[in-house]
């Protein structure tokens, strides 16, 4: 305990990041159950850098050791160590039908794969705008899940930004009567709105910067909005202020999410106060893991080269976020319009996560 | 759109609970796909005792008619006003594979048949206590649930309250180091003390009123609890301070339930502020309708008797609740241990809910 309780300070001395035994604990019970950085990064749901660094000081203390492929293994004195602190392999109980959204992805799978066929020509991510897209599951768990919620039947939907290409899903399912996307990249307001027309889909993209006031005729207007933001609280606290700005009154929703990767608990702690105090909206749910992000092409690049088993390639789409639905109250009196000049893609904290190389 | 807000409005005089628009739109569209009153209730994700006065408003207006069954009819006219609202059939999209809570019970099946075996005698759900308890898959389910997030393997956990029978359940699955549960209910007490001498589980008992404070060897001795509060705000905040008092610290879980069926979202808000403002937690998870409560013996005699759609006896269990799970952060120093007089069992936002027959 009081060796856990050692490593936890140093952690928080090398990055920052506040951390505790029971992260230290978890990072231990994933390294008992697999040999993969990023799929450890993934079970513990901490930030990455502070998973390194653990697994940097449990190298030093030769509980571990990596072998030239960037693999992870315990030693001998690393299982007795874990056997006296009594940590075991840590089990995954996720429901592997739905990927433990629980959304039932058995009856649309004709929408997964017109999904596929549209946008296989979609565009790249890049890293001027902090992208990376979704896996087609999660794109259309998305668009079941504000169906199920009765959000998207009927509905007029704003979207802002959406590399994710969730306006081509959500006008595929047929379901909502009108879609809007605001979105800073020319390249994907291009492409939704050649895709739109081509395949005749109520979906209209505009180019919009977060920073801008949203456009007059979009205040007040829409039944649901979705969006995929920056997690700086600066940002967050932007981009969630655009969709209730955007939002036609009470009882609508919102959908986003958020990572435990980069944003800490003290960080979805303050930016839940945010929501529940200053936004006075309701949280209806908070979905874990829902949305799986497809390995991006800048990522060994773009993240520390001090550690070699950080410099692996990933073997699953180790990247993911909670995704989040808010609804506004009786009484909702919307949020004001008005331009907001600041940095939204540049993220201290994520920084500290990604290891202060990017 | 107006039809619907003057309805919203007739239900907010009459119930006292404030309903908004959409509110009234997921009622028709649960309509629109199940004749069953409790179907209904179970798909709106609202208050019983609106869903009964929104439907009576319908029946009036002659949009809805009740056969001898008590089993709810659009009419003609209901159809007509319903294409020209844009409203349709309610689409339910939840895995059935976990039924919507992402944790797979395929692995668990020797866990399921114990439980079942073991807890064949158990004592049945009476209404001194509000209680009713939760099916099988629930219970195995919030074990996996707390096991798959680490909270669980080889850690002490606090159930407050367990007509659920969690603490069998947990003891069963080998899981966790030591159980302890503080019940109100004698009868309870004495059942899993003897279940839990007869399976040889790590499990105890203790008589406990929430009121009391709790005993001192308990004050910071837990890494996880448990429990399935009453839904006041007085004893939400009683019952979930008691769990919080009873953690070791920082990086601590903490699980329970909430419905919509007796809170409302307003209050889903304000206790939302009460936990991420004054006990500076953090919700990791809200995972919707994860508790599925068995049907009760006293529902019908306990609930209004006016209208007959409402008399009906239940067909599925209806009666849900959204799981929530927090995290203490770093920096926790616990909840003041002390004597707090209160009504625990009378809700009177519940008693409207309810139809002030309760």
């Amino acid at each position: 305990m009081d060796d856990l309780r050692e490593i936890a300070q140093e952690v928080y001395q090398r990055t920052g990041v506040e951390t505790t035994v029971h992260d230290v604990e978890k990072v231990l019970s994933g390294l008992a159950g697999s040999s993969h950085f990023w799929g450890i990064v993934c079970a513990a749901r901490k930030p990455f850098s502070v998973v390194a660094e653990i697994v940097a000081i449990l190298e030093r203390k030769r509980l571990v050791k990596v072998d030239d492929k960037g693999d992870l293994h315990i030693t001998p004195e690393g299982w007795d160590f874990l056997n006296v602190q009594g940590i075991t392999a840590r089990k995954d109980y996720t429901c592997p039908a739905c990927e433990g959204r629980g959304i039932d992805l058995a009856k649309p799978q004709e929408l997964i794969q017109k999904f596929d066929e549209v946008t296989a020509d979609r565009p790249k991510a890049i890293i001027d705008y902090d992208q990376g897209f979704v896996t087609t599951p999660t794109v259309v768990s998305r668009i079941l899940l504000m169906a199920d919620r009765g959000d998207l039947q009927g509905k007029k939907l704003l979207l802002l930004g959406d590399d994710d290409l969730v306006s081509i899903a959500a006008g595929l399912s047929g379901m909502p009567r009108e879609v809007v996307v605001l979105e800073i990249d020319d390249r994907l307001v291009e492409y939704i709105n050649n895709t739109a027309a081509e395949y005749g889909l109520p979906v209209k993209a505009v180019r919009y910067d977060f920073r801008d006031k949203l456009p007059e005729e979009y205040v007040g207007y829409f039944d649901t909005f979705h969006t995929d933001p920056p997690e700086t609280l600066e940002a967050l606290e932007l981009t969630i202020g655009r969709g209730l700005t955007g939002l036609s009154g009470e009882g609508c929703a919102g959908y986003f999410g958020l990572t435990r990767a980069e944003a800490s608990l003290k960080k979805w702690n303050l930016f839940q106060q945010l929501l529940v105090e200053k936004f006075k909206v309701v949280i209806t749910d908070i979905i874990d893991n829902f949305n799986h992000y497809v390995n991006w092409d800048y990522l060994l690049n773009s993240i520390r080269n001090d550690y070699s088993f950080v410099q692996v390639k990933p073997r699953l789409n180790w990247y993911r976020s909670a995704m989040y639905r808010i609804e506004t109250l009786s009484g909702f009196k919307g949020v004001e319009n008005r331009s907001i000049p600041c940095e939204l893609y540049v993220d201290r904290e994520a920084l500290v996560y990604l290891g202060n190389q990017r």
